[in-house]
């Protein structure tokens, strides 16, 4: 695995080719739609630029980073004389390769990338899969010289995985985003709310986060539900959204419902 | 300030009463119904077990850290010689001091404590009212003797800032409840998610959360959406809840609905 190419610029391609090349991985080539990116990015990890057709036959695995839906695309284009290859992402499965190449898998690194932030990427665990158990070691100790955790990972399994993945990440991010709003509403300064946000995560490494569910929908306080409904009375939408989720919480803790 | 009394001994009460006797104030009292965890309290922090009705006329301060729908009533039965008192509370106004005493306000920890687990009580935001402006800046001054962020706030402000953290702590939470049910439902150690979790909040420091908004929602990606729909099908509520939390985001990002 000492040669490495990536389709792909974007964040997830990023991230990973720093690490690899950290690592002590050579990283050969960047293809990529977006030129200047590609360009940009095989400057920073001292890899040539090149297009799909012209990844080098020599090279001992192609990772592909590109959104999902461009994923079965670009596998259309890629020489089949290419011997390992993997995608990255957690809601696609293997079998978007085909069998069309002799090793393919999936290299899944479970965590919200961008470029602009530093990331911890020892701290990020990756999920492997592959068509065949050799490569797939290979691809879980690839995975170990940069990360502390790996695991094998069925495409099902990682279908749930990243479905919790949404509500860990996608729906938390618009908690936040409403917690922020409401405080600028009224003109509060909204950081803060952030160091509740921290540790509201932060104590899920001591406890389950069902045990730490607290509020007025978990202690049926119908009076103050009813209060903070009226707050929001201008935005009717999520005035609603306030009501669906507790009332999901009352029905777990109270098995009632408002 | 310098002698303090407790009403309540629960998980406010508990860390507060320990960061202010290390921060070189005398806790003279804990009065509260539990007496066994009053008495466990006392212990902690060099202070007596009292009634309500001997707690000393020459404290400084007394302080309310009970919960919610008991502040009105124990107001009730606080000698009226008390000349300074505060009650710990996001939701409750101000107003039910009624006037009673002749130094009264509020002293608000936006934080969710918890007993079992370490708090770096420095990184907690106070939030402080009082009918006077001396008084105010008394507590405002006691604040930052354990924290590093104390902020005069009136109750309609503070009204809005607690609904705002129903959504930072609870509603979190409830997504992280969520995640992890599903991971577990598939036999999947949930820890895996955390780090996703962990990330998605630490980047608010530099970050806000409306640019962070990634996921199936976000870029109106129907297909994942629909395929996340029919993982739930066994799960009817929770199913609805991801539509409900979708179409919020589709609302915002796109201004389209499912």
């Amino acid at each position: 695995m000492n040669n490495i190419s990536f389709i792909g610029s974007g964040n997830v391609a990023f991230h990973l080719s720093k690490a690899l090349l950290s690592a002590g991985h050579t990283i050969t080539s960047i293809s990529s739609r977006n030129k200047s990116n590609a360009k940009k990015l095989a400057e920073k990890v001292n890899a040539k630029v090149c297009d799909i057709n012209e990844i080098d036959d020599t090279v001992n695995l192609v990772i592909i980073a590109v959104s999902d839906d461009a994923i079965s695309e670009i596998i259309h284009e890629i020489p089949s004389y290419i011997n390992c290859i993997v995608h990255t992402s957690g809601a696609v499965s293997m079998d978007v390769f085909n069998n069309k190449f002799e090793n393919f898998g999936v290299f899944y690194p479970l965590q919200s990338f961008s470029k602009d932030r530093k990331l911890a990427i020892s701290l990020v665990p990756f999920l492997i899969e592959a068509n065949g158990e050799a490569f797939e070691v290979e691809l879980k100790n690839l995975a170990l010289k940069i990360s502390q955790r790996a695991e094998i990972m069925d495409s099902e399994s990682r279908k749930h995985l990243h479905l919790a993945a949404v509500f860990a990440n996608n729906f938390i991010n618009l908690m936040a985003t409403e917690a922020y709003n409401i405080l600028e509403g009224k003109n509060i300064d909204a950081s803060l709310i952030r160091p509740l946000m921290i540790e509201t995560i932060l104590r899920l490494e001591d406890y389950h986060p069902k045990d730490m569910q607290t509020g007025p929908a978990k202690r049926n306080d119908l009076e103050v539900l009813k209060k903070h409904e009226e707050l929001l009375n201008s935005n009717s939408k999520l005035q609603s959204l306030y009501r669906q989720i507790s009332q999901q919480i009352m029905r777990k803790y109270n098995g009632s419902e408002l």
